[in-house]
């Protein structure tokens, strides 16, 4: 592989440093480099890949997200590394020529997601929303018992790195955390055990929390439809942090009016944005956050993406195996 | 001193339930036991001891926190234990005879205090006040780059059991636990490393998250002031859950206003409770709960107070040192 090197051509959208950059030259020498990424998009919470139009028909890798739709622009392809965890758009049938390489940044998004979950699971337990609402008002008044995760069963649904992530953060402050995943054998750190979709229904019922991490797919529309919320203990937490649909909103209100569960904190929702009347904003036990838990909102994100990149631009110069592939 | 136990009479305030008050009467054979405590308290967030005044002459021991005032109605009171971790108000001079013996229930509140601030940490660090307070007008708006406790540098002022369970748990999440107490030999477990008061404006810039857990004296009072807020990063947070006047609030106030630092925490305030028009309810970055970290918000620590209490109770009646002595 490493005599196709005489015409391959990086494209690198990155938002990079100039001592970044000098480490990516320096990953694959004698081949061209180009640099389309502005530096100053560094901490702003999405990043956007430009390419000119010149250098599309010459690339034959590019890292960044580049739109789905400028594909055909791209004849000589063979790999693209994306900065995103999910990669859908790009293996997506039609979308890239056969044999077309896609990696992800999986592994970037599982500190910043998981300590989002972990926030939302604090401030629920203790109340801090109630209290919250309250200074608008400078109303000094006690909310009662809070929770601990102490001793506490958490349920995580979709254990992969950012399950695994909050597997870790939840077991060293106490927690007991149970895994659902499709590969119940596929073990993962920070879980004492591990599940198949099949006993989610009998696990249920013994969570204090419980966390959806899954991806959106025809099998996890609605997962947590009114009768698994029926099955959760009346004092449990609901979180999501996968994809907003893995929840039935309506079923979701409904108990949380009931207190047939203690509360709810959502990153994600059906619909998304959620709409400015929808009765889920004003719920008092309902913690919604605008799918903040990834993107860039911490720095490491963005060290980590750049590690990705870098380790992938010496795999691929090398002719070796690249992370992360995902197609 | 197990001769006494012929005149021995132990008052028992705790909430308890039947199968509690056995394991009291197995602990001490033979001497009489009046359980005065009202069990329907039991999940209450404060507890009152009410001793009817027949009993109060005989009594020999008191478990629980009767009215300071009233401790002229004991004569042959030998030994009372407290379920505050606090003993002021029995310490002072001339509330209670020479001789008599006071023990605490401190251990008791540490999780529920710590766990508390940590949830103070983790909400203000991940802007969930902001996101809280766009719900009201159902506003979908990214907040920007979030903190992450991972690398971290948490300043403890106050260490505690408190403050090394706090450190605890921000170590078990990645911080580096930086400890300042009366006595910096005394090291304690979660710190990385423990200093005196002295050094305390030395610590300062370096602290990503300063913690106050002291206790109120002459010696705390204003601890936090303007000098000290100046001395922290702009991007620090501050919590405090010792004091209110530990902290200056008008220097607070200011700080706040002038993003000096990124945000406040604050379990109790000065005064206390906060009246309902101060500024600091109004504060965007200022999180207000109602001195609720303590208290029975947990139920560990009702149960970590009935063992210390028990365990007394065996330790009175073999004559042998009590646990947690104040005086």
């Amino acid at each position: 592989m490493s005599n196709d090197n005489e015409t391959r051509v990086i494209v690198n959208c990155l938002p990079l440093t100039d001592e970044e950059r000098a480490r990516f030259l320096a990953a694959a020498p004698g081949i061209p480099q180009h640099f389309v990424g502005e530096p100053d998009q560094r901490g702003r919470m999405v990043w956007k890949a430009v390419v000119p139009k010149e250098l599309r028909a010459a690339a034959t890798a590019v890292i960044g997200n580049i739109p789905a739709a400028d594909a055909p622009d791209y004849p000589n392809l063979e790999w693209i590394q994306t900065w995103s965890a999910g990669v859908d758009a790009y293996t997506k049938p039609g979308v890239l020529a056969e044999g077309v390489k896609v990696t992800s940044a999986s592994g970037a998004y599982g500190q910043t997601v998981s300590e989002h979950l972990f926030a939302l699971m604090w401030t629920l337990m203790k109340h801090l929303p109630a209290y919250r609402d309250q200074q608008a008002t400078g109303t000094w008044a006690d909310q009662g018992r809070a929770m601990s995760p102490d001793g506490a069963t958490v349920l995580v649904i979709g254990a992969g790195d950012i399950g695994s992530h909050f597997a870790r953060l939840a077991s060293a402050v106490g927690a007991h955390v149970i895994g659902v995943r499709r590969n119940a054998a596929k073990l993962a750190d920070g879980f004492e055990s591990m599940h198949g979709f099949d006993e989610l229904d009998a696990l249920l019922p013994a969570a204090d929390v419980v966390v959806s991490i899954v991806p959106s797919t025809p099998q996890t529309h609605h997962l947590i439809n009114a009768d698994r919320l029926a099955l959760m203990k009346p004092g449990a937490i609901l979180l999501n942090a996968g994809r907003g649909d893995a929840i039935d909103p309506d079923a979701l209100l409904e108990a949380l009016r009931a207190r047939r569960i203690a509360g709810a904190g959502l990153d994600v929702t059906e619909p998304e944005p959620l709409p400015a009347g929808h009765p889920l904003w004003r719920e008092p036990n309902c913690v919604i956050t605008p799918h903040v838990a990834g993107g860039m909102h911490l720095k490491a994100t963005e060290d980590r993406i750049i590690a990705i990149a870098l380790e992938n631009v010496v795999n691929y110069v090398a002719g070796r195996e690249l992370r992360n592939r995902r197609r």
